[in-house]
């Protein structure tokens, strides 16, 4: 497709209209990209098939700035979501996508986000299934804001519950903590710093699944600690079990470089944005055979035993440092960095 | 819920952290209003059932005034979504709400929205099942947007499709049109204009529910005409079929006061946008019976054949008017009204 022959090299108020420049932007550029039977259908919703229970869970991302060293606002709003919907213990299988635009977006961007929408998609597994568009008056928005709505199929061995963690229960990280945040931070005015740190945004369902597959209800939880970080989501769990988490700072894993540069700004990692990060908290019988298979994945080649549950001190988090100490992990107060994802 | 000792009167970025702010938000606020077992699972998603086949449909509401007369964007973005399911042939069943905050909003603000929320999916037959909120800085938002995607399961008599339009099939509308667009036009900033026109937004799925009850697949299809009007979803669906619709005007239903705010503005009803008003697509051999059935119901008391499927001028939509000369109505090129929903 040319976008040069478009007939407009900006989104304007008109394309949210519903009217006829509505339907040429859906037509020559959405559609076009998405071109599947459900958007082809051109009703306001679509009609799907899913077998047995159903997963589904909403994001809205408003990430600034769109485009960012990893991905960009597109690819991000699908890996959030699809990985929401796998956290789920499902296997995820449609999306829908709403923009809220800003009138000026230029179409180039427009253009080069559903096109990574549409890559991010098929690399997921997922097909865009409906959609809608919007667009607010300058100053009223922030060039794109995106929603994804995430619908799957749970898997039929899962069993994901809080209420099925016990003491001893063991915390199984994928892989290298802190990287979205950091590179999104490298990125601001004010903040920009030289790094080479790209966003681990990427969709980790089907190494969920194979783990689902192998294991199945001996999988305690799954959770991704995106927004507040491993330390705000491992917080969270204490607090609903009402039991203890502990865990080792040692075998946190973390890349040098963004250590390096969370110690240059004075941020604590545990608190730091992830997109491609999950926890698995797991039976102790299998801890070894989940580690393994994390392992032999490339989206869990880092993978690390982090911790375990305990009864020792309730609904608190504790981290036993490097250097030997004990220090607890409060939940993240406040805001750390604003429009993260 | 006493919302003076929430500890704060305005949402701001920390709200959208994902730590204790979060929290303390959805908490006391968000899921102490929705309270059911779905959102108290507090996981980033739903598991819900839904038989057969499944109908999902997105809409981002950005509508300015967020309050306005006969609602506000909360119960909009209920009945928007309840509605484009509906239109799908299918009983709405579950709700994902999203919200998109500028920092700064007044929180006895949101707690009205999210309580016109809560009415208008018990109102509606739904119920909130997962949901986002993230807060955007002052200037790059406008108070509230709030995305919904509903889900519903397919009535199992509905067979919906333009495929199904035949030459001699009736079009139906169950009340007053142009309500809605009115409504927000005389309370914008500069349009003001004294008026007791409503929106009409509601809920229209239990009175689509009766019609498939009572007529299967002898109704070809729903359509709700809300941004673009009454006339740009005619367009579309003549254009989808390749064949014309012919309408007359002295059939469609117009309240007299919209009628003439309307004319003062210089506005073509036939665009204005409605949240209240669905076309029925029927076969001829029920045409009168289903306008009794719409007006023996709260929602389509007002109902009208306005006019039918033609062949003489195939993509076209023709409007004998009242006095009796035909024009074309062609689809609405740009925008009327911005952020009408």
């Amino acid at each position: 497709m040319d976008i040069n022959n478009l007939g407009f090299t900006t989104i304007n108020l008109g394309h949210g209209s519903g009217g006829e420049l509505t339907r040429n932007l859906l037509d020559k550029l959405i559609f076009s990209v998405f071109n599947n039977p459900f958007l082809n259908e051109k009703h306001d919703g679509a009609i799907v098939k899913i077998e047995g229970k159903i997963a589904i869970s909403t994001d809205s991302f408003v990430i600034t700035p769109i485009f960012f060293k990893g991905g960009n606002i597109g690819s991000l709003a699908v890996h959030g979501t699809v990985n929401d919907v796998a956290m789920c213990g499902a296997i995820p299988k449609y999306l829908s996508l709403a923009f809220i635009i800003e009138e000026g977006l230029d179409v180039g961007e427009f253009y080069n986000i559903i096109k990574s929408i549409k890559k991010a998609a098929d690399e997921s597994g997922v097909v865009i299934v409906t959609g809608d568009t919007k667009v607010v008056e300058r100053g009223k928005g922030d060039k794109i804001f995106i929603n994804t709505t995430g619908f799957g199929e749970v898997h039929p061995q899962a069993n994901i519950s809080v209420d099925h963690i016990k003491v001893g229960d063991k915390i199984i990280v994928n892989g290298f903590i802190a990287q979205h945040g950091m590179a999104i931070m490298s990125e601001r005015k004010g903040l920009e710093f030289e790094s080479d740190i790209e966003s681990d945004s990427t969709n980790l369902n089907y190494l969920v699944k194979d783990l689902l597959d192998a294991f199945g209800d001996k999988i305690k939880l799954f959770r991704d600690p995106t927004r507040g970080g491993l330390g705000t989501v491992l917080h969270e769990i204490a607090t609903d079990i009402e039991l203890g988490v502990f865990l080792k700072e040692a075998y946190i894993p973390i890349e040098k470089q963004v250590a390096a540069a969370c110690e240059m700004l004075g941020l604590d990692p545990m608190y730091v944005a992830n997109e491609g990060v999950f926890i698995a908290i797991v039976d102790p019988s299998i801890e070894n055979e989940v580690l393994a298979l994390m392992r032999s994945h490339e989206k869990g080649k880092n993978a690390s035993i982090i911790g375990e549950i305990t009864d020792e001190h309730p609904n608190k988090v504790v981290l036993k440092s490097l250097i030997g100490g004990k220090r607890i992990v409060s939940p993240l107060v406040g805001e750390q960095l604003p429009r993260i994802c």
